[in-house]
């Protein structure tokens, strides 16, 4: 036993040290700091790696199969297992081609999208959709081979749970949509505050006075400033995110919102070094950043608080119900990470229809284009002007990522039910929030669900806080009942 | 040989990763991120370790030894082949304990120093001499036991040449000093200007000014702020310094030059990942920033030129002879990291001598406090008024530094000795100082000790560009032409 959880700290240890080099790649290192940074990357990779795949660890794990084990422990060799199992089974000459293609691809990506020109990653893309079907063969996973893909993101998930519910969503969100669209108060809608720029110290001071608020503690946590927004696990007591500063002042607010909501997650997972001390699945981890980001933040509650904040730092004056219409403002656009709470997720299952198609052979990589745009046009009523801000608006596919999308719109639908439940229980919590005091909120996610670590699949927990797994009825009745208080319809 | 560049490639990766973590902890990382990264830095230092000492790597290199090469893969695999066998003389065991034991009495460092308590270190420190005399021990180098530690920072050195260098050195140092401090010039100096503290924007925009002046390139480096500056070299392409603001406007300035020496060296060795790839000694490293911050930057020629931008930025107004007599501030002073050109060598030898007797037994440690003070007075003529600010002023000890302190000597040395060369092949330098302008001096630099990497030891490297090895002389004789002309005696 000793020797399991020996070798779990060596493996999350390295995790740990690669997310350093990731944040500083992109908070801090020169720009040619990349010759090295690579390198590291790769090395620390295939220490992990090897270390995961060692016949000494399996051979333990197996054994320990057998043992008597408390519950808490057999979860832990289970999941290890698990993991062990998976990497074993990808031959290692399939992980160097794996990895090759996909740091090829990532740089054609960058300058197809830079001239909208789909031709320069077709081959790249068409090369790693066929890696992709191969590394679901070697998985193996029952039904749809798309399963073996995103149970890497979000363990034990499967596209025959996943359809019927992205098809429910799909259709309410499209009614959804269209009642905002066609109300008088959406026809008349004036953006005028959120969209304005101010000095970007005085915007971080504010980032800086929300993200304690929520309970970020400086003495566990940076604020990096990147390219795009994420969070990063350096270690038990030190998890780090980033913003940006675009020409609005809602961008580095709402992604430091959201990004609070993972580093509060990554601080509060079991402080130790086994594989059940990080967040079971993608979209667990994405329903806290939702939930902070969208469901708190996006708030009347919340704002009857903290308007007098942004009136007060940034002099500006606008009334609580117009600045709602603004934070919580629909638009039919065709870029994913632009798009709202209404269109978010069906941005998500475009995605992921195309997906199943590659993965499965229904679609073709060169027939991308065409199909992209006529789905977007089934979405937002609109074609896309070219591929730039079409099929190549995401880095996910040139990195490999498929399956990942997904577990942004399971993250939100997690969220939804999340506050409903916390809603159950608290029933006065709205009051709370109107008095800034986030306290009840945190520490009912702390113990419900970050505690957890992954003790339990993503839906169990849900399940044991919830009532239920996943389920898009109470995002579709949250949705309803904030847009047509706003939008009147 | 394939194989050896390979294991010497991951050797490296793994020293830019430990750096990275060093950079990061001491600039960016939260108070409580501690915990994980005293893991993560001996993590990356145990696999380091078992990558060094494995027989697969001993093997190829003692078959290589014997085979046919060029004369740097001869240099590279005899430097390999010795950093292997070193490592292989101690015991894991050994190792370990340490690693333990320092670990242990820094932090009985900090509290002893905080409380002026020598008893506090005391035990610790003795457990350290201790292991440091099994250490020499195991290492064996001939002469004197010291040898096999000064080995490990400036190798080929030895006690043996050491002791008449500064036996010499600290004779020349004490007369000049008197000099100095009985002349005119001496008994009525004011310090008006470089105590002066002004706002860290400003202070860090000189300092980047000065940096790119000098040759470092901001695609290629950052400057952090830290409590202590130091250089990290983190990729073939990504070397960073620090720098800290205290309460007068020449430490960060003068700091930001010493280190520029360093990150200028780092950026110019060969860019490859072998071990011929880094710098062959700390003396002759510490030569490069000495060579920057003293000889350079404590110049007539440099404030000739730079004063203008102290006038402008600062706005004061001091004349350039006033100002060079306070940049080259004569003080006997009890505390090393603050002294002078003229007492800094006399704080080391001071500590070489301890260290001597330390390890070949002359010396024990429960005497150190009072040896320390006799010594002292010594040199200052002064008595440290309590152990903070004598015996227990400096971390090295604690850490199990010993024969370190020579190399900030070794290196002061070297950088007169390079000055004097560089004067000889440009006779009109100084114009080009005058100027601004230092492009000669850093290509000079770069070709003759950068460039070489550790293809050479430090000392054949500055007998080959300077015509012979360490010697004081050319020290002495740079200072006392500068103080005779500040000081006027």
């Amino acid at each position: 036993m000793e020797y399991i959880y020996e070798k779990q700290k060596e493996l999350i240890i390295l995790e740990r040290i690669d997310s350093l080099l990731t944040w500083d790649k992109h908070t801090t290192m020169p720009k040619n700091g990349f010759r090295t940074r690579s390198e590291a990357e790769s090395l620390i990779e295939t220490i992990s790696h090897k270390l995961l795949v060692s016949n000494g660890l399996y051979d333990s794990v197996r054994r320990l199969r057998k043992a008597n084990l408390s519950k808490e422990e057999k979860a832990m060799v289970d999941k290890l297992y698990r993991r062990i199992l998976k990497s074993r089974k990808l031959p290692e000459e399939f992980v160097g081609k794996m990895s090759k293609e996909t740091s090829l691809a990532y740089g054609a990506w960058v300058e197809a999208r830079k001239k909208s020109d789909f031709e320069i990653f077709k081959p790249h893309l068409e090369r790693i959709v066929k890696l992709k079907i191969k590394e679901a063969s070697y998985i193996g996973i029952k039904g749809h081979p798309y399963n073996s893909l995103l149970d890497h993101f979000e363990e034990g998930m499967t596209v025959e749970r996943l359809i019927p519910v992205f098809a429910k969503l799909k259709v309410d969100l499209l009614d959804l949509s269209a009642k905002v669209e066609s109300s008088e108060v959406y026809k008349n809608k004036k953006i005028r505050y959120i969209k304005l720029n101010f000095d970007r110290d005085k915007q971080m001071k504010v980032c800086r006075d929300v993200s304690r608020r929520i309970g970020i503690d400086e003495d566990f946590s940076r604020i990096g400033v990147s390219e795009h927004p994420f969070t990063a696990k350096m270690g038990i007591d030190d998890v780090r995110f980033t913003i940006n500063f675009h020409d609005n002042v809602m961008h580095a607010f709402s992604s430091t919102i959201h990004e609070v909501g993972h580093t509060l997650y990554d601080l509060n997972t079991p402080k130790n070094y086994t594989v059940l001390s990080d967040a079971p699945s993608f979209g667990i981890h994405e329903s806290q950043s939702r939930f902070w980001e969208n469901m708190i933040g996006k708030s009347r509650s919340f704002w009857k608080y903290y308007l007098k904040k942004f009136r007060k730092e940034f002099r500006i004056n606008p009334k609580l119900d117009e600045f709602l219409i603004e934070v919580n403002d629909v638009h039919n656009g065709l870029i994913r990470i632009e798009s709202d709470e209404l269109y978010y997720c069906l941005h998500i299952i475009l995605r992921f229809e195309i997906e199943l198609g590659l993965i499965d052979g229904k679609i073709k990589v060169k027939d991308l284009p065409k199909i992209w745009n006529e789905k977007m046009r089934e979405i937002t009523g609109k074609y896309p002007k070219n591929n730039a801000e079409g099929v190549l608006q995401d880095v996910h596919w040139s990195s490999g990522y498929f399956g990942y999308f997904p577990t942004y719109a399971i993250g939100t639908i997690y969220a939804a039910q999340i506050f409903n439940s916390l809603k159950k229980k608290y029933p006065d919590i709205e009051d709370d929030i109107t008095a800034g005091d986030y306290t009840k909120i945190r520490e009912w996610l702390i113990k419900n669900i970050h505690s957890k670590g992954s003790l339990y699949l993503a839906e169990e927990i849900i399940r044991q806080c919830c009532g239920e797994g996943l389920n898009p009825e109470a995002y579709i009745e949250y949705l309803t009942t904030k847009y047509r208080e706003i939008y009147k319809f």
